[in-house]
């Protein structure tokens, strides 16, 4: 809804894919705050390119040059945070003849049509996957926030094509099955699924394609009564930093479009007391009502659509000719964007709640 | 992602069900403006109650009444607009109980975590669905701002339980085709699929019980460069908007959920040059890339839950008491909430999509 | 810096001085919070016009209406407050003239400029000092709020043409003695400068003119350690409230302007140790250091110009002529603004404070 | 009355005075707007330390790194604009004392009172006057996009203790005589006020003193009509941006609290018509009436304290033991800060004017 992310955090994203750099700025952290820089490294590196067969074969070793708000020690200094990641590894030549031939189903086009010439679309520009290093930064960060206040947010790849993992259970969920798929080399909770989708991706790399999937992300300890009525929504905060992810086209809350196919009395969510706290049975509603938390997991599931830059050729135009044109793309690109996206999905929802938590003077 | 909608529109929305009023507060009109009071009015009693055995029987007129920003006859001043709604058809004592025994699913465990007992909850307050008349007042402005400027913003009903109608064609829909579902009594594109969900509805209120549904919004006209990356991405501007209808569970553009089960190959929308303007002859991506309006039919769906207050009897606990007990609600309640949600969902995409354009200066 | 102000409260005022109501919406208010109407009222009064020879004789009761949260008791609801005032006692026809001739000094040829003949602009539009009146309803609940938390704010004429008033002590300002000036029928702390401007007030209405002045205020027992560095600072929270009283000219804090003729060595207050705690023994800051207070009394003086709208003819256009007259203006104007301006000084420094303190989760 | 400036610009400023960098993010800028990257310099350097005996002996070049938003080329690309001075010249020893012992009319013990030993608060941490180096990156390219549009911003020294330059000529003020005090060495607009100004400041430094002063800005060639009522109003925006700059203490437009002492037919502008176009034959409103620019050349005053750092000793307080004691500071410090600060108001009013002027979609 607006430049920044949140009205506290007022998290700010900079830099295109080839520029001198790409960085955040990030107001409203605590001061005297402790970060832990290998952790933080550690998270960067699993979204980090280059560190498989099955992602970009773009390296870059993604490490952060905090420039203010953060002492030599890593500990916050309760002034703005900002941290920047220097380009380079950047072949702008991959990408000359995409200046005049737009990708498919890639910003390209609709970035031509907004700036003209004028922008700086190299490696996509500001559209770039990798401004979601910035955002990784900021909510690596975010997430030791709220672990230390007991929260965890993890998330794991569900689906890749028509391959499917198991879901979280959205009632019992701990904090340590909640991170123990990020800990993994590939993010699943069932391995054998995990070993599935990886054939799926190294097939579709070998066939010059891409394929879709979607991350499952939950977080577990957030407390009932966080939220607001309308605007003031979790959903209404969650899902301008979801979308803010390059190629996200779905996001869905609890049971999200399932919902649409049920009767209210197999839907609604009983209450019950268990230990004397109020908990629901069963958890359709994914840990929201009204746009205020309830205490229960709260889980999302984001759909990612394939990569749009693939190596088989594809129908396009020359926007110098206007006329049709086939296109071959060079370059090194991820045949599967869900799975470098999973760290992003946790980080994005560690900077809403993050945000949540803040504005209401909770932590 | 803030209080309010929009950083030039800034639209807020409050009241709550059972207080003097609801109303609306939003900036940034131009002045100048003629709005059709008539239409206005017209598009209201879509969304308002009573007006079929399909819907709750709380009658409410729904008159606006202008207290600023709106000459006599109808024209913007330039300055910011309030207008509200008396709630004159309250039936408080209906709520008493549930200020003790939260009904499942419902904003009344969340809002009792966050309030205590400080919130105004009769009729769900602040989370009542009667929120969503001041946001269509807002939204049946911007619907005719833009309609003066060639864009056409409608929706229709898709899906009731497993009933569903036929989509919106994404690459040559217009805007007669787009408006014609509103025009009706039940807003579909084929009156088969209606008459079928009307039964579903009927018979759902006959047991006592309530269905899901979603609905599918297009605009077509939208001009292709409107948005920007990353939270200024048009996603991140329909979103908060969108997820602050009452009841949204899910959200997805274009092809969405189902991208991710498909290959890049497949999903990609090749350009292609018609008429000398270049377009695409698919449109997965319904109408955005990079966050930006491609020029194509901009096309989301959105999920509803069940409406969460059922006659039928719930397990739910007594907040006083800390014992589990069962919940019989009376009052009156709409069988499907997704249908009277089809005007709020065409608001929400119309004030989106103003901001959007306001934000960047072409109205 | 912006359309609202405050990033918690997210006060707008709306409203034209002819149109329907004039009123204001405010957020961020904690839940709970049993509001005096009696006294809300009372310092209403003092704003109102009507109630001397020495203001303007429009008489306009200022009751305010709380259409939203607030409960019929006066206790906060924790949603966004709403409350108008209807405008009963307008006499549109004394403003016809100014349509075509605008006021020397008045918005009119500034706003005809902006919104050509567009904006409502009788009685002054949206810029006639009645859009003080919702200012006074915001600000009377946010010095309740301080209050009770120990914090006064309180204000009185310094300054009335040459005449002054003995200035506030700004080392032992206590709250008793910042709140007696308010208490009396003419604000000023010395009865006999009291007495000496209404003198120039009354003869400056004899003769049809009008006459400047200036407002000092202070708050005392506001903690030290409130507000920031940079746009975050006091000042920067303070001063676009403050101009955005009609007929601000100046503001200045602690030793001001006077500061520029004055060397470090006398300027700089010292710092000593009274009873344990450190405070200064001067207070040349006037309670604020690099936007942040210091713990002593704040202090603000804010000057105002005289009234435009006088008697006298003046030389003005005919805009729809082009050509150069003079006019002569009908009407009931106040012959010194900067007298009713007192209570609204008071109300803009007690939001500025409650919203520094809430973004701090002081309150 | 937020954290960054502007709501289009989002203009955000970072870093601390011994940190790794200070910076600045801008957004909002138009795509493919040259920048004079030389100018831009030259603009620094006027702000920048070290280069007359007459401030501070620390010497940094200034040169700024664009991270982002501009190309090699110094073209705008449409995206936000980060740009970082790094911190080379940084004798953090010189403040080791002032950890312990707050100097009087700094920031430090403000600061020390917010956050505690949590801060970085070596040479004024956050609150250095070093941070107006990234507001005049800031600043300096919005005086080069308003030069583009015939907008002229400049500013002169008006006084120095008690030696007043001449003010500028709030009727016939051209864009020439405007920025001609900005190419001198010593900006003042009569260079024998200026030798007399020079003469007190050496003096002043030579006893270890400070001295405070005023600087006047203007603009010419505002378009009329350019701001709103209320919080919209120019003064509420320029006041928040212009009290960020350390060491500002009042702030006043046109008359300013001259106009307290007048009477309204003295003060009020008569309209007249010149050449076609209504002027106003005086100008003591500045340039703005309701908020709103009337098209005369905008005029205002700031008035800065003397430099909080003398070498002269201080009654002050040791924070660890608590007992009051004498200070002698150590390090390099302005005499006086005011001359500095000319460039700096200058930047803080083409900020101010830009975002009016993007806000209204007129550039």
């Amino acid at each position: 809804m607006a430049y920044e992310f949140g009205t506290v955090l007022r998290l700010s994203i900079f830099g295109t894919s080839h520029g001198p750099a790409v960085g955040m700025l990030m107001r409203g952290l605590p001061a005297g705050f402790q970060l832990d820089m290998t952790a933080l490294q550690r998270f960067l590196n699993r979204r980090a390119p280059g560190s498989s067969p099955l992602t970009t074969q773009r390296k870059e070793p993604d490490r952060p040059i905090f420039l203010s708000g953060v002492d030599g020690n890593g500990r916050t200094l309760g002034t703005a945070v900002c941290a920047i990641i220097q380009n380079t590894n950047a072949h702008s030549s991959d990408y000359d003849a995409l200046q005049d031939i737009p990708r498919p189903s890639h910003a390209d086009f609709a970035a031509y049509m907004k700036y003209g010439g004028k922008a700086d679309l190299r490696g996509g520009g500001a559209f770039s996957g990798r401004l979601t290093a910035p955002l990784c930064i900021a909510g690596g960060m975010a997430l030791q926030l709220l672990q230390q206040t007991g929260i965890t947010v993890g998330a794991h790849l569900q689906q890749v094509g028509s391959v499917r993992d198991t879901p979280f259970d959205s009632v019992s969920l701990t904090g340590q099955q909640l991170t123990a798929a990020g800990q993994k080399a590939f993010p699943v909770l069932d391995d054998a699924a995990g070993a599935a989708m990886q054939q799926v991706i190294m097939a579709t790399r070998e066939k010059g394609d891409s394929v879709g999937g979607t991350v499952e992300c939950a977080a577990v300890s957030l407390p009932a009564g966080v939220g607001g009525p309308l605007f003031e929504g979790l959903e209404s905060l969650l899902s301008p930093i979801l979308f803010a992810i390059p190629g996200v086209r779905g996001l869905e809350f609890g049971h999200g479009f399932a919902a649409a196919d049920m009767y209210g009395s197999a839907y609604n969510d009983p209450l019950c007391i268990e230990n004397g706290a109020i908990r629901t049975e069963t958890n359709h509603s994914g840990g929201i009502l009204g746009g205020i938390s309830t205490g229960m997991p709260l889980v999302l599931r984001v759909a990612f659509k394939p990569t749009p830059s693939i190596a088989l050729p594809q129908r396009s135009v020359s926007l110098s000719r206007m006329e049709e044109t086939t296109l071959h793309i060079q370059g090194r690109h991820d045949p599967c964007i869900a799975l470098r996206a999973v760290p992003c999905v946790e980080a994005a929802v560690a900077l809403a709640l993050l945000e949540a938590l803040l504005r209401e003077g909770r932590l």
